[in-house]
């Protein structure tokens, strides 16, 4: 197979506080004023400790308690940089999208070893956190990205996996969007994050171990066999371009929860070939589209992409798939974790998956 | 050893629609009207479906959507029913506590068998939701009961746990408190629940693994290592009873995170004595006034009593203990769990264990 022209640029650059930053473009990137960054650099310390009872580790960054909150609207740290402005993360430019390394990070690639402290499994937070700027313009949401647009937000999303297993350090990569004051949102321009771990955190390890035990037991990925199944059964499915769709899972733990899967199952992003990255991103814009349209207002929201482990044997098994958990289970109801989920690790949902699916389909979008 | 003399009274009752009620006392229960409940009955017919990838069960109970939600304050289902007033879901007369079967249950003891559905993995929702009512009064906190009903609140949830046993149907018993209106409760007066799995829920799973584990490895329980260790290092410890105390783990997820402990292993609260049960309540008592005064407002929280297995063998190396989780990291400030929390199952907490107890240490309560 012949290597595909280019459907996307990237130029990196360093800022002033030596932050790695990279600008992506459906056009060639090209940069009109100088690379600021918001402020005095950051000692960032992060650390691991053991949770010995649920065997899994917690990250603590005493740096970030006091990160940029709500800052007023004529100041807003994603926007690029106006002349005699105050300084912000991004230059003045032709470019669409772009990445940096958080100022402040949870985790850092070079993260030196802690004092060891009484009583406590303690050691480097090692990984990488960085923000994903989705556009250049303050209002809108990623559902406003053109379909190119959001093409290149997968392309970026398998870059950056791609660059973060070659530093060598990093196990697990986790795309995000955190969405909407009601759920924390300290700032409002359209933007996600990215969490490399140098392990393989407890979601993935779950997901890996089931998609194992499937594979083994059934000689074929689960995705395979729940794409057939979801278009066999076709009572959750609420958008489907051929090489991808999406769903409302038969087990969805959020009432309206929303799955976005590729039909052909793969562990990570970049296994993806152009014309399914397209797809994928088609029916991602069509995913959140429906769930703003579901109540009439801009649906807070997470959503996470899960990819198989980096940096070791590959995981085919491993389904490639975002999730999308709307916090709003009626219109002003939101859904807290409380006893059962938090306490329990057991979700309690209050429509059958079956019904919700219904209602975003029948939207018009 | 001879029993001791009962600390506590206890007398059952049926509801009018069929639901049980026990009512609890320090002195002789009396009971000085008609039993109410405050609407039809209501047909709960809880399903749950295997989450194929998360390895978990997710409980269906369509009928909770329209629950009551922040009722006027004129009507208060939790308070004792009012001469000529709308039916609540207590009598008059004279108790400290109250248990009843949550109308709205998401698990049931006697959930029929659901019709298939394509594509799903479904069975009954057999278990049971309990509402615990802490106090006759619709003011106040937990942490107003005197040490004598808290005492009689352990004696509730140890009572509740050997009774949901005796059923033959529960694995694992669950009792929370979830507080405050920013973390969705809709009703103030003061309570909390009780949900009871008839299986052993991911959260329960992993800490008996870690917990059999380190008692296979070392050969004691990790509780009597872990007291041990947090009175030796002395940085971490809030309150110490003798036969309780109370730490910030070091392995705080959140900010100001709060255990409170039996100084013996044991793996019940039925397994205390009475006297462990009192210095057990004390210590509660004194971590919930911290949490209150840390900030001068009533700390949002949720409360749960981690219990081993119940209904097969014993598991003595189970820690039974209480942790409760506040939700404000820093005055005016929620902590969301965002993308590494629910996307990865790893928290970033922004503050060090030690830092957070030399803060709640330091308060006087």
């Amino acid at each position: 197979m012949t290597q595909p022209s280019p459907t996307f640029h990237a130029e990196d650059f360093e800022k002033p506080d030596g932050r790695e930053l990279t600008l992506y473009g459906l056009e060639p990137v090209r940069v009109e004023s100088e690379i600021p960054t918001p402020g005095d650099p950051v000692q960032a310390r992060p650390v691991m400790r053991w949770h010995p009872l649920r065997s899994e580790w917690v990250m603590y960054a005493a740096h970030r308690l006091n990160r940029t909150f709500l800052p007023p609207p004529d100041y807003n740290p994603l926007a690029p940089i106006q002349e005699g402005g105050h300084p912000t993360e991004l230059p003045r430019g032709v470019y669409d999208l772009a990445v940096f390394e958080n100022r402040f990070p949870s985790l850092t690639l070079d993260a030196p070893e802690p004092e060891p402290v009484q009583g406590a499994v303690v050691r480097a937070g090692v990984g990488r956190c960085e923000v994903v700027v989705f556009s250049q313009s303050p209002e809108g949401r990623l559902a406003d990205l053109t379909p190119g647009q959001m093409t290149l937000l997968i392309e970026v999303w398998a870059d950056r996996t791609t660059r973060l297993a070659a530093t060598g350090k990093i196990r697990s990569v986790l795309a995000f969007e955190n969405r909407g004051v009601e759920v924390g949102v300290t700032l409002h321009h359209p933007h996600g994050q990215i969490y490399a771990y140098d392990h393989i955190p407890p979601v993935q390890a779950r997901l890996l171990d089931s998609a194992r035990g499937y594979m083994e037991k059934n000689g074929r990925p689960w995705l395979a066999d729940f794409v057939a199944g979801e278009r066999a059964a076709g009572l959750r499915v609420l958008h489907d371009e051929g090489a991808a769709l999406s769903v409302v899972p038969p087990f969805a733990r959020y009432t309206y929860e929303t799955w976005v899967l590729p039909a052909r199952p793969v562990a990570l992003l970049s296994d993806l070939s152009a014309e399914e990255k397209a797809a994928f991103a088609r029916t991602l814009k069509d995913a959140l589209l429906r769930l703003d349209a579901l109540f009439g207002v801009r649906m807070p929201y997470l959503l996470t992409v899960h990819q198989g482990p980096v940096g070791g044997d590959p995981h085919p098994e491993f389904p490639l798939h975002i999730e999308i958990y709307p916090y709003l289970r009626a219109p002003g109801r939101m859904k807290y974790l409380a006893g059962t989920e938090q306490g329990a690790g057991e979700f309690a949902n209050d429509k059958l998956p079956e019904v919700a699916a219904q209602e975003l389909r029948n939207l018009t979008v």
